[in-house]
């Protein structure tokens, strides 16, 4: 397998460190905007094999990705950039006939008249309404193939297969007691991403209804997180999850809450409130006179880049799927979690739990794929594949999942 | 009388319109760095008598200014323009041995170690510096001059006058109920000079101890406002008057407190644990590449114009000076005020009511020394001046003052 990693940022690097360690791959091209952040991710991981490269890439130039995916021989694209470039790294490994893997889908757009009411434009929509192309071309386009999406995707699948009888309800929650030295307010995940999925009408599954949405930050409530974390206020936010579940697993209802905490929903508010939660662009002076910017991209530079927090950060995240159903006639329910402590990820890796979690679930899919147990062609979820195996590489990995039942 | 109006902003529009039912003035230049904005003010109030013209001019930089006084033969600057302008205008004005008012002080700078508890630089030190040199050129820099710093500190001159035999504590009180149709948020000033003055230190004045500073936001207080305003919450920020005040009246005690309210309290919280309050530059991607922008101007673009919601404004705002102290041997609280209702500024002058409340006073003091009423040479704050002239003359605007015994 050789693969085109598209993106050095913090989940790219760890990406790297992490595949390092593997040896299901001849060749990875790290490429990015700023060829000097991909040489060092490079630098960092080089064990004399030489699998590891360095390339320049604007993500955004779909003709310049296809190209770079042709000369490099590579049949594999990973998308390790932000929500975006979705759309011209899929279109180009499609081009390419290459596979092409993401841990966030293409973007929605909020319903024109009610948009705290019903779906405009869904998460992946411009995704899926491709799929027949990927079917076509013999290529497979695993979407969503992060820790959230991405493992609590295989949590769904793993419950529904071996689990439960009937599903009532599917909801994934994600929670954390992180804090960051020195920082009042640093958020552990891009603030970009952070902004979009939090402040998005929320989207909610619920069977005989459909997608549906509602105001942002509905439908709050306490969720226990297990291995020391404790309760954390979750609410309703938009993500991957409620799109991909519902088409390969059957349940009733299906939600994702974001365990955000009062104080970050309050930030959020007030970004918003502001105005400077907008990716259109306003006017202002700067060194060079009056420039165009977008007041989301000077919130994130106004704040430190997350992945660079991992020394001064202490504490575990969590990211589960908590499934309510029945087994042999009777009620049960279940969270299915994968809990990173942020001290094991910096000793092991240096790097910070967030990002470390979110990047060690592509590779594992990665691996699947090079060994063949993971196969398909179209544009897939992780859910319309065999959970198990997955699972079972994840904890070969030294990151065991784990089950509580209630 | 010919005035240089330097800022053609919201502040300075009002001024021409106030300024334009007067006849105590030959010539007012109106100066702006957006020429367009000049002109349109220009061509709003223009009555046929040639008064009023147009200039382009940059306010930072001072030989300009002086070039300008200088050509056009003004012999009075009038600084409508944010802060940071202070120094380039005050400058421009002693060079060109003109007149000059203005109706906020040079900046302040924390001190280095203990920003919370002492003083680093005040609020008009560069002002007062140059003393020396306005009582040599046997001009009048007079400093402050609008509603606060300004009005309030006629009040106080006032009181002291006629109303009190001892002072035990001034406080500035300024508070409002103005609400803005179609917005979550939008400050009725300017958010570049509220951000600046509500996240500074604020300072405090106690005979004995002198200035001091404190943490933002301290000695929360709920002060009720007259005419219907009613109760709201006042917090310490750093503002003129503390500084003024002790130079010319005798006070145990001086503070300023803002009518912020606990939301506009929490959104300028936020504001500060994101960095986006900051003057000095961050870089970010704009449409003619990577720039450096101020992340408080960016807040600013975001946000719409103050002086351009008063037709979707409602309600009155406040601004006064509370005093405490003792008449005839007997205890006296007495709150001296100045209220304006939106719906009556914008209906008189098509002015909002903050804007409007600002730039009326200048206007007096400009009528005051016009007719020798109000003379001086050196660096003088309001409460330098006589008291009365200056509140019978605010009344005869239309513009009537009031006064609450408790």
């Amino acid at each position: 397998m050789r693969v085109l990693l598209v993106g050095a940022g913090g989940v790219g690097t760890a990406i790297t460190r992490i595949a390092a360690r593997r040896s299901f791959f001849e060749a990875m091209v790290v490429a990015d905007r700023d060829l000097a952040r991909a040489e060092a991710a490079v630098a960092a991981v080089d064990d004399g094999t030489g699998r590891f490269s360095a390339a320049p890439v604007d993500a955004s130039d779909e003709a310049a990705v296809t190209a770079l995916l042709t000369e490099r021989g590579c049949d594999v694209l990973l998308n390790a950039t932000d929500p975006r470039f979705v759309m011209p790294l899929f279109g180009a490994a499609l081009a390419a006939g290459a596979d092409y893997l993401d841990m966030a889908m293409s973007l929605s757009r909020p319903h024109p008249e009610r948009p705290y009411e019903e779906c405009g434009v869904k998460l992946g929509d411009a995704q899926f309404e491709r799929a027949a192309e990927w079917e076509k071309a013999g290529r497979l386009a695993l979407v969503g193939m992060g820790v959230e999406p991405g493992l609590s995707d295989v949590f769904a699948r793993y419950a529904a297969d071996e689990l439960f009888d009937t599903i009532e309800e599917i909801g994934v929650r994600d929670g954390a007691n992180l804090t960051v030295d020195g920082y009042d307010f640093a958020p552990s995940f891009s603030i970009w991403t952070t902004i979009e999925e939090c402040l998005n009408p929320p989207v909610v599954y619920e069977t005989g209804r459909g997608w549906f949405t509602t105001e942002p930050f509905s439908e709050p409530e306490v969720f226990d997180f297990p291995e020391g974390i404790g309760p954390v206020g979750c609410v309703n936010v938009e993500h991957e999850e409620v799109l991909l579940m519902p088409r390969w697993v059957d349940a009733g209802r299906v939600t994702f809450k974001y365990g955000l905490g009062e104080e970050f929903i309050g930030t959020l508010r007030t970004l918003h409130q502001l105005g400077l939660d907008r990716t259109g662009p306003v006017t202002v002076q700067s060194d060079r006179g009056p420039v165009r910017v977008s007041p989301r991209d000077v919130v994130a530079a106004c704040l430190p880049d997350p992945a660079t927090l991992g020394e001064r950060m202490h504490g575990k995240t969590c990211a589960g799927t908590w499934v309510k159903g029945t087994k042999d006639g009777r009620a049960r329910e279940v969270y299915l979690y994968h809990v990173v402590d942020n001290q094991w990820s910096m000793r092991e890796y240096g790097s910070q739990a967030v990002v470390w979690q979110t990047a060690v679930n592509p590779v594992v899919a990665l691996e699947l794929m090079a060994a063949g147990t993971w196969a398909g062609s179209g544009v897939l979820g992780p859910e319309a594949l065999a959970p198990r195996p997955f699972l079972d590489l994840l904890t070969s990995y030294g990151s065991p999942w784990g089950v509580r039942e209630s």
